[in-house]
């Protein structure tokens, strides 16, 4: 077996080599993984954002959390222009590999909306409604 | 503006058609949205999968997560082959409408390895370790 397979049985405790997982690891057709992003503090799921071998790198050695962006072509850290940086907690892979949960601790909000996080649109019947409202109303 | 961007500045209460949103939701060029299952007793988060609308809207009619896979190209009602059903609480958008969250209460472990979720693989430093064992061990 191979990896994630080879750990789906595995106790606790066990460890494989980083660089093997990276190389296992279920990239999609754009060499990207789904990266949620969970408050650590509150169990609050913040966003979902995409990340490439090299944004788990750069996140990985840098502490906060790195996504690439798929309209602009390019790495962003998070709160590079809005303050709102996602300081790591841990970085977990799925099992199969093919999905990321990093768990920081948020400054500010998530949300480019200023929300504390994007999951504000919930369903209700046939309607969806806004759950929060933003912390600064714009005029 | 059209949806979900006109709802950007919205206060809480805010309401628009299910429907429209439906239409609005940016589903990748297969037809889907990531859609991450929380467990909203505990705040885990479980699993990610796929949703199409069709799996959106049979999870809302059911009452438990449906979702779509891309392997067997098929609808999978989650827990219909293990009993690990997952009865659905809530179902949000995120601000783009290209991600839902799935607020569940799981029955037994939402992983396919028994395990209550699927992020069991934590990096640590060079290494990934494995930080729950399964439930039962082969053998």
């Amino acid at each position: 077996m191979t990896l994630p397979a080879e750990l789906e049985a595995a106790r606790a405790g066990t460890r494989v080599p980083l660089a093997e997982m990276l190389d296992a690891a279920r990239f999609n057709e754009a060499g990207l993984l789904p990266a949620i992003a969970q408050d650590h503090d509150t169990g609050q799921v913040l966003m979902l954002a995409w990340a490439d071998r090299e944004a788990i790198e750069r996140t990985l050695r840098d502490g906060c959390a790195w996504y690439y962006s798929r309209s602009r072509k390019s790495y962003w850290r998070k709160g590079d222009t809005s303050g709102h940086v996602q300081e790591l907690v841990s970085v977990r892979f799925d099992c199969d590999a093919d999905t990321l949960l990093y768990r920081v601790r948020q400054t500010g909000g998530a949300c480019h909306t200023n929300r504390q996080h994007c999951f504000y649109l919930e369903v209700q019947g046939d309607e969806v409604v806004v759950t929060d409202s933003p912390p600064e109303q714009p005029g």
